[in-house]
């Protein structure tokens, strides 16, 4: 690692109070402090880099002028948060970012007054501030007081539908209410920049209804400022941003575009807002990702999120991997597919790197979609995509598909249309922590008729269910993974077509069964390895199907052994519940079965590892032994039972 | 009933196909006999009878130009297609709407190939359409062929994000992609009119590109057409609508407003459209709620719903009432107790009658929060009045509230705020079928850590459980009760805070014990009243909670019986699957118990009475009691087990 960075001012905040003694050129300084601070200890932590910096003057400026913790910054996702977490007492901290017992990678009402909300998924900013800003006019009470509400959303988050639902409704109410723009595809050409700063000028000295005149006619001398961007959402917000047009029909002040990095801008117009705002009002600032950092600012994804890495080189240290993970085996299996079968298309709302689908979308440009930041769309865009004879590959995170279940019931399910949900992210994730847990599809997903739900206990496995999913043309299907690397098994040239509801008894044994849902199967065996020494023969089983259950094979476990556990990577309503019902219907518990089943505990989990958040959930090998020999009712020595 | 309407053209038409041969004085005539049927059949059934009124124009033209079923119409939300169904081959079966057995109330794929995809929740007909025309340029294949796409949506479905996020989506894809925007808050002043006549002439004859100019042109010639109305959602969309500036930063061509009632400026401008349109426009057209008949234009709903009337007075037969509704019960005992607490506030989605939340708003204005077709955005809205110190009551319908799930987990159960949910319609619905179905919120709120979920056994537990909602400040706390009448029972002055977790035994008994959540509870005493005439007296429990369960009642029911057996309103995953769990963990089943637990059965059930919904289910008093026999053995003669 290198040396910390001198930070004379720095050194000086303990609290956003110590901000109010700087001038304004020393808080120009502070802002490169703390971007050269924020830079150190995202080396080494590794995390979201190129948000923070890209705020790093905004959060300066907020802090400077606004009277946090009383005043309310509401920051959108949280990636961007890292120098609000230093500027606000957890300097200290900082180096323990995302990791177990340390900071949280997003804001976080636990952690701290001055993360009055907390996020982790996208474009809840501006529901949030109009929430507080709402409390206050009421009359509310909560610790550190209810004064402004400020919302700092990016551009990608805000053309979400949700965002959209708050300015509506903001609009309409009419109360004090702040909203940042953070604009941060754009890089700031010098002509925007003196029109900002003319801007800025303007909006020092006059009264502020003059001010959004002469922004608006300065939007004439504007030259062609969007260039050809990736995201139809991102240019459609900069088409509506220029002159602000939008934001004003739905009842905001609108102001901008100004140059986030310049202090000079930021700071004036900030105290004018904050002075004369009586109504909502949106500061529209054009940001660089990565700002100040060349590594960040000359990746591809302007220093989105990093591993550990050197300041001086900005290279990572990567782990060297062994396995594909399983998100890279599920793009490259419906990649394969779709060779042979054009009817093969898939969606992503915003994430092709992250669902795997950007090796589809290369091969296929035609047959893939981004919805952008729009789960609600996507699920109900894939839902007509199947009516006209399509076979959609709906590619989400377990969290983020939780946005779409109205959709996954009414558009999909009930009418069921063969949509395959490619479920990434299920069970713990590791540093991003309970925000983003897949802990609840496979109940929210089971209990849908008709609706088919596979887990994939290994990447063999999951090329499997993506051959079935493709196959499979009757109605809905999903097969849910966890994030991370496989297993290490070797990968079928060609996946298999699974047969639909059929189970697959993995070791043949004796008084126990457990039967597994997902990637906890190679837990189940090294706790059988162990149980073996023991004398413990178990019976292994990978159900592949939480719906529809192989009933002929569960209910033969359960006549053949003196206990049945099951063992799923989410809550409780999911697979166990599933195996319950149909052994009571079926009438096994009345004359006695020892019958359990391991789901994640009713607890939200904190960051760490996998391995170790599994740990707090008791679903790791030596767990899973314990579980065994309790339910057997073999004492154990030296340890509880679980 | 009054006589049927003379309808010489209407009776020529079997499908859409005859309507090819009408002039346009024909096809204008054919909408004053479809307007009269349409009244005449509604009168009958009731149903929603406002909506479809306003289209009936709208209909006939959409089927005279466009080759459907090739082409694809897909009706927002779905009231307005009464016409529709009319006229492509359901006229011998339109006075069945809504009842058992007849036509949905709503478009459904399963009821006729002109109904492309169906509806009911609002906001989802632009990503249908788009869906389909992405399906069509992929070159996929479906039923009838795949063709246009024209999506129908009313002012307030398209202020929903999921419409903005579908547009969003359209703009950047650019497929011919037609959306009809049906503004039907707005009367239709001359002034409108003769301009939209003369918008009609300019479209007839030019090109496309100076039909839009001269439209944008037009615009100031327009008086101030848009009164205030009483929702923001509705007037910015009237004042984004004015020269079209979103739909066209969007990508869409924007043609209108029009008078959609005129079939001279509907017909030539739908051809003109159909012939010339290469990507994706919004034709918006002027229409009024109930057009043509008088006791519907004069209601202050615009005859939204209504039941069976007569045709001359416009009387409606309404049954006389025995009890109050739950809604009504929810909305009264709220306002009750926010006379004391001015922390208590209320926040609904666009429904503040369908809530009961009209009589707070009318008593508590500024406490009361209507923000629109916005699930996502109310429910962490209220999450920040929560943080704010404010104690607000989240009131949605069960199958709407899925809309803001994500919203649920991330913002409000994970930072464990203390939310009200006031969950409306839970369980089975009647006439509004299963789009409308509250069966899956058991599973998905009891799921998540921390919350606290509630079922009212009857009017007065609804009393108890709000006011217990309103003392409890931990966390989030959610109660569900069904549509429809209470049974009956006196109602407390005051309801008691009832203690967190704990249920109530209402009858004791023997043998068996029935563990009731929700207001299945009546059908239980009645099974028991016969189950005793048999001899068998068995113990009735009322849980009130799902969530904590009252473990120690279960255990304790579960050590004293041969059997158990749990029912609810609810799918799988829910309040059975958690007992289940408690006594799985507890080793209850190791030694045999009759365990059972009456659940929604695993298939979406169509529209019918509740009665009806729930003898499908297998949930009424004479299937509980078979359940009872079953569970315990005894033979029952002359019927199968269920």
């Amino acid at each position: 690692m290198s040396a910390r960075p001198e930070t004379p001012l720095l050194d000086q905040v303990t609290s956003p109070e110590d901000l109010k003694q700087f001038s304004d050129a020393q808080l120009t300084q502070l802002a490169h402090e703390l971007r050269s601070e924020t830079i150190s200890a995202v080396s080494e932590t590794g995390g979201h880099l190129g948000a923070g910096l890209g705020v790093v003057e905004l959060t300066v400026a907020l802090h400077a002028i606004f009277d946090t913790p009383r005043d309310k910054i509401v920051w959108d996702v949280g990636h961007q948060c890292y120098p609000h977490k230093i500027l606000t007492g957890r300097r200290d901290r900082i180096r323990t970012l995302r990791q177990e017992g340390g900071l949280s990678g997003f804001t976080k009402r636990s952690e701290s007054v001055y993360d009055p909300f907390g996020a982790a998924h996208s474009s809840t900013s501006i529901s949030a501030a109009l929430g507080f800003a709402t409390a206050r006019d009421l009359g509310g009470q909560c610790d550190g007081g209810l004064g402004d509400a400020i919302a700092v959303i990016g551009d990608g988050s805000i053309t979400a539908g949700m965002a959209y639902e708050a300015m509506n409704n903001a609009g309409h109410l009419k109360k004090r209410l702040f909203v940042v723009l953070n604009d941060n595809d754009m890089s700031i050409a010098p002509p925007v920049g003196a029109m900002s700063e003319y801007l800025s000028r303007l909006y020092a000295g006059e009264p502020f209804q003059e001010f959004k005149a002469a922004a608006k006619g300065a939007v004439s001398l504007l030259p062609e400022p969007f260039r050809e961007g990736a995201k139809r959402a991102k240019e459609m917000i900069k088409g509506m941003a220029v002159g602000g047009t939008l934001f004003e029909e739905l009842g905001f002040s609108y102001v901008g575009p100004i140059d986030g990095h310049d202090m000079d801008q930021l700071l004036p117009i900030l105290r004018t807002l904050r002075q004369r705002a009586t109504g909502p009002v949106m500061l529209h600032i054009i940001t660089k990702k990565g700002k100040g950092y060349a590594p960040a600012e000359g990746a591809p994804d302007k220093g989105h999120a990093t591993a550990k890495f050197d300041v001086v080189t900005g290279k990572q240290q990567k782990a060297p991997s062994n396995a594909p993970s399983y998100t890279s085996v599920f793009g490259k299996a419906l990649t394969e597919l779709a060779a042979d079968d054009p009817r093969i298309c898939a969606v992503t709302a915003a994430m092709p790197d992250g669902t795997g689908l950007n090796l589809f979308a290369e091969r296929y440009p035609s047959r893939c979609f981004d919805v952008a930041i729009a789960e609600q769309h996507g699920v109900t865009f894939s839902a007509a995509l199947a009516a006209g004879g399509m076979k959609p590959f709906c590619a989400m995170y377990s969290t983020f598909l939780q946005r779409g279940y109205d959709q996954v019931v009414h558009d999909v399910a009930i009418q069921r249309l063969p949509v395959r949900f490619a479920i990434d992210r299920a069970g713990l994730v590791g540093a991003d922590g309970a925000t983003h847990a897949g802990s609840f599809d496979i109940a929210y997903m089971a209990n849908l008729p008709g609706m088919v739900v596979m887990a994939a206990a290994d990447e063999a496995e999951l090329k499997h269910m993506v051959a079935t999913a493709a196959a499979y043309d009757d109605g809905p299907i999903a097969f849910r993974y966890p994030r991370g690397e496989g297993v290490g098994v070797e990968l079928p040239e060609k996946g298999d077509v699974l047969e639909i509801g059929k189970g697959r008894i993995v070791t043949d044994g004796k008084r126990v069964a457990l039967l597994s849902f997902g990637t906890r199967l190679s837990e189940v065996q090294k706790a059988c390895e162990a149980l073996s020494s023991k004398g413990i023969s178990p019976t292994i089983a990978d159900a592949r199907f939480a719906k529809p259950l192989d009933e002929a094979m569960i209910l033969d476990l359960a006549a053949n052994h003196e206990a049945l556990i099951t063992i799923e990577e989410g809550a409780i309503g999911g697979f166990g519940s599933h195996v319950a019902q149909l052994l009571a219907e079926n009438g096994v518990f009345d004359h006695g079965l020892k019958f359990r089943s391991m789901v994640l505990p009713d607890i939200f989990i904190d960051q760490a590892s996998p391995k170790a958040m599994y740990d707090v959930a008791a679903m790791n090998a030596e767990q899973i032994e314990s579980k065994v020999l309790d339910t057997l009712g073999i004492a154990q020595i030296g340890e509880k039972s679980a």
